[in-house]
């Protein structure tokens, strides 16, 4: 990498407990393809103010995490469609002062359904009721999937969920359908108190077509591996993780990635 | 330079027209020394939202340039007292949320006395009256220098200057007295407009002991050439230039530099 310079465009990430990986999946990109960018995860506890900040110093972008995906949206200018539906943000985008917002992560997920030809006809049950998870029942709804069962023990944000797209609620994994699509948004199976954990039971895998794990470290999550053993096709959070980095990317750089880049970039965010 | 990462501690700079100096100076030695940090020159058209960004994003330190340096004043929280008394701020340091300010310049030219070993009996005469102008005024009189006439044709800021310490003013170069020190603080001989300016007649650097030139773009200016033609004493901007950002590179890091690693710090911060 080039040594900085006073012209580089910056972009930052605003989280409460910051990742290296899109400061190393986009800088990565940035010496790469000879852009004049640099990327740097923050954290803060003043959120208004970096906004502020952003503003002031001219960042060019800001990719934004728990627990500020609710929180920035009254500060910017724009909210896109898709993001305003979820009312989740992950991404800011400044234009010369105007600051427009969208969700990557549901533009990550509603890709991958198309690339990895999910069928919209099945039947899904999805595990969370998060943020996130309101990003990837957006996704499922806007692919076309009519069929979607969301358990969460939550019986707030739960049912709220499934109402606002159509979708059914149930409390707990028993009291949920068959289905052919597995897909789990909690914290089960990720790194730390629930990394043995497996999100949905070995009997649910073997009935189902895909397994869908948005957990994205590790990326081999017990559900991902059990799907893998059980011959599914299995969409991870990995992927989902890269492909939300690779939207940042063409919206701050306005440069295209080609799948290869987005591979590379992830594996080099990745590895530590 | 390594791909930057999380951890990075992130100093910036504030300035209508950022210059690359600062960027490359500090980021050559953060590589240098294996420093977890990272410099980036910035312009704002909103001070008081750059400060509040600097607070909210835990930016570590802000080198402060034209025309900022007195506006900034109010936007900390703690001005040390060699800058309160100039009125003037090019450095500030982010402890923990608390704001505090110096300069650098002050202390730069301050030191460079010590170090050319200008005897403070000398007579000087001072051209400009501008925000650097007061800070090299300011060391001269912290030097213990008595006897300096200010010379401006601003019949505000000239007056003004000489009178906070105890100087005299005169309004043309040709009223001002003989003197041992020749100082320039204005813009003759700078890079643009009047780069072949000499800022004094070559009859008073002749009869003068010391040259001392606070323009550091070109270093070496008319007057800088003259002086070593006549085989003066000679101080250079660019020598001032590179000990503040030394001084600021210490606040910032808490790591002291060898007089070696200013000097190829600077030349690496002039060769574009």
């Amino acid at each position: 990498m080039p040594i900085l310079n006073k012209d580089m465009q910056v972009c930052i990430s605003l989280a409460a407990r910051p990742s290296n990986i899109g400061t190393r999946f986009h800088n990565f990109l940035y010496d790469e393809l000879g852009l004049n960018f640099a990327y740097k995860a923050f954290t803060t506890t003043d959120l208004p103010g970096a906004v502020t900040g952003i503003r002031a110093l001219g960042i060019r972008g800001c990719s934004v995490s728990m627990p500020f995906k609710e929180a920035i949206i009254p500060l910017v200018d724009v909210v896109e469609e898709s993001a305003a539906a979820i009312q989740s943000i992950n991404t800011v985008v400044n234009d010369e002062g105007v600051l427009t917002a969208s969700n990557t992560d549901y533009e990550a997920v509603a890709s991958l359904l198309r690339t990895h030809e999910v069928d919209p006809t099945a039947r899904v049950v999805l595990r969370g009721s998060g943020g996130m998870a309101k990003a990837v029942t957006a996704a499922f709804r806007g692919a076309g999937f009519e069929q979607l069962t969301v358990v969460a023990r939550n019986t707030r944000s739960g049912p709220a969920l499934a109402e606002q797209y159509g979708f059914d609620w149930v409390a707990t994994e028993q009291e949920a359908p068959d289905a052919d699509v597995l897909v789990n948004v909690t914290p089960l199976g990720m790194r730390g108190a629930d990394e043995d954990a497996l999100a949905f039971p070995q009997d649910r895998i073997e009935a189902a077509s895909t397994v869908f794990d948005v957990v994205a470290f590790p990326s081999e999550t017990p559900l991902v591996r059990a799907g893998r053993a059980a011959g599914k096709r299995v969409v991870t959070g990995a992927e989902v993780i890269a492909l939300q980095a690779a939207r940042q990317f063409e919206r701050y750089t306005g440069v295209a990635l080609t799948d290869d880049q987005v591979r590379r970039a992830s594996e080099f965010s990745r590895a530590e």
